[in-house]
């Protein structure tokens, strides 16, 4: 049965882009992307003819000072949005700290002095919310609130809510657009975070009326380990935005080496410093295993193989005490699912050592990520058959899988 | 001569770990290091080996979760720091934005609200303040001086100084124990910018009193087009310092996912987003080109590069309206010297063509940087020779060195 969805799967080739393990089935492309066959190669042919060859003269001759804007061309398909609204740079963390110091700017009058975001959202956004906050004197307080609340919470008293589309846990996806209208009728500034949802299910920032996000290359985008981040930014709010992350990169014109920053015209406000050369070659090696490939039909193939692990699951490993604890609907959910599991991090390493590769996230969570360019359907039913086996013999007991990695 | 400087030179066979291009003559390491031989070797590997076979979890397997630190250790040998005050991250700009909000926390008092910084410092050095300033509601006010007015300027109303130790366009270098002493008994904070000296000059950051500074990964330390900068903060400031861009690499348990920030007991408070693998392992090996090598010698023999290349100017440039802009003096210097020409950019691309990689900087200045692990004493002698027959024959006249490239 799997085998016939992979033959019948339009985008079935596009496996052939990666360079991926033998023996490995990988569910992990949400926390970092697959290797892209192309980046070995573009990344050599970089480093050797770009920069070792012509040195400093690559930033004219290969037009490395564009290269932000090149790469961020392509990027902007995947998010349903203008060129003009997407730049790629630094990382998520960062440009959390850009937009959100920058949005809080925009709403500064004394009515509005509340932040919302939700209790479990990832943690570098929240803690950008301190850190934000404290440099502003502590004259916000940071609201949070459970994923089904977040609606309700965006008030007339709310300067900006951070918002994460899609959980990094249970793969709970919010109505962008839904939440987009409430925030206009509340004059709110929703800065989305997209690193769970972004290049896994279909995005129309423009269309649905976003305002600002941020997102994340390592993980669907497949730019490589820690590769740098993007930052939209709605046209009509582009001119009057100021971030105070105000390097050079974001000035108008940077090789005038004018001592007074004038902000560029467009969304390269939000660059900041030189911009980083062979990781964004790598992240564009990412962005193009997505050549020809629309949104749609990534989608599509991420509900479709996520409902086929799901009902595997209910079936092989329905007796195992794994609790979904993912939305069951798919227009809910992101690309990802999770179980809870009281030995979820044993049993994710045996998995592991079985060669299926998913992850554990704390506290009790067994997590898998479907990565429509490279995943197959027989990879869902080769992990489930795996994990059964895992907990049917018990092998997660294991002394050696009871101690943490450093890195979970 | 020359050839005999070369032949006496203690670290000549350093060049061999460079891949540098035929016919051409690099003076620029001070705005892009050269390619190390093993970069594209390692890169390849860590693609290959680690991301594409390993994938998730080489975070663990190839320990990349502690790669700044790693890769931070043998940086700050070079820095006169001791490894727990150095931390490579972000770029040089964010760099200065962590500092300088975390040094305008620990001197937070109402008679210090001056931040003093030299006129013409580094364009982003200026718009960082700039930044941090408009975030804390614009109460400082920014005093610009001349580099001679620096140590005089240092006074009790100064929070912050924001120093660049070697001028990016004159070479000018200060007396950094000088300031941090003057600095010590103002109760101010000096903010080195060390893009224009570290690697190329010898530094004791620990030894001559610093408290904090920032340097770039892509000159003299070879890490490639927008490598990752670092930034210093000497251990008695630690505990107390906070940075408002407190993501989750800078938290004490990154991993933990804890919804509240609590920073690292040390210097990886320093730490921002996600670390940027690919380009740490670029960086890293760009910082092993100095692998027995003491930063003694490097001084040495650029102080013995930049006398010849100013002895040779002398002597065959002489006629030609070249002015010397750089100090006299050569412990007043850096590793680059710099000489006015009304038509100095039309003058750098016709050296250029010749196969002389200097620099231009605006509004006319034709700078030469010596790379002490890669340059040679014949190098220096054929640039000269190169310039001399480039004025003698007015070939900067012709009309294709007259329009400017976008990056100058």
């Amino acid at each position: 049965m799997c085998e016939a969805h992979d033959a019948n799967d339009s985008i079935r080739d596009c496996r052939d882009r990666f360079d991926l393990p033998e023996h490995t089935i990988y569910l992990d492309g949400n926390s970092l992307g697959a290797l892209p066959r192309r980046t070995p190669v573009r990344i050599n042919e970089l480093l050797r003819n770009e920069w070792g060859e012509s040195l400093i003269k690559s930033w004219n001759k290969h037009d490395w000072a564009a290269f932000p804007q090149r790469v961020s061309l392509k990027l902007a398909r995947l998010l349903g949005a203008s060129a003009s609204e997407v730049i790629i740079a630094d990382s998520t963390s960062v440009n959390i700290f850009k937009l959100l110091a920058g949005a809080l700017v925009l709403s500064d009058v004394e009515t509005r002095r509340i932040i919302v975001s939700e209790r479990g959202n990832f943690p570098t956004d929240l803690y950008m919310v301190e850190g934000v906050n404290a440099m502003l004197g502590g004259k916000y307080t940071l609201r949070l609130v459970e994923a089904e609340e977040v609606e309700a919470a965006l008030d007339h008293d709310v300067a900006v809510a951070l918002v994460t589309q899609v959980d990094y846990r249970t793969g709970r996806q919010h109505n962008m657009a839904h939440l987009n209208t409430r925030a206009s009728q509340t004059g709110t500034h929703i800065i989305w975070d997209l690193s769970h949802s972004a290049g896994a299910i279909p995005l129309e920032l423009a269309g649905d009326g976003a305002e600002m996000a941020v997102g994340c290359g390592y993980k669907y985008f497949n730019g490589g380990p820690g590769a740098p981040a993007f930052v939209y930014l709605a046209k009509a709010l582009q001119s009057n935005f100021a971030t105070p992350l105000s390097g050079w990169f974001g000035h108008q014109s940077p090789f005038a080496f004018s001592g007074t920053y004038v902000p560029a015209a467009g969304i390269e406000r939000l660059l900041c410093g030189t911009p980083p050369v062979i990781a964004l070659a790598a992240l564009e090696c990412g962005i193009d295993t997505f050549d020809g490939v629309t949104m749609d039909a990534i989608g599509k193939k991420s509900r479709a193989l996520s409902e086929l692990f799901m009902a595997l699951m209910r079936q092989e490993c329905g007796n195992y005490h794994l609790e979904f604890v993912s939305p069951a609907a798919e227009n809910a959910r992101g690309s990802h699912v999770s179980y809870a599991h009281e030995h979820a991090y044993a049993i994710m390493q045996a998995l592991i050592d079985r060669g299926v590769i998913g992850d554990f996230r704390p506290p009790n969570l067994l997590r898998f990520g479907f990565a429509p360019l490279y995943t197959r359907f027989v990879d869902c039913y080769d992990a489930v058959i795996q994990l059964h086996d895992v907990m049917a013999n018990e092998e997660w007991k294991a002394e050696k899988y009871q101690t943490r990695n450093r890195v979970t």
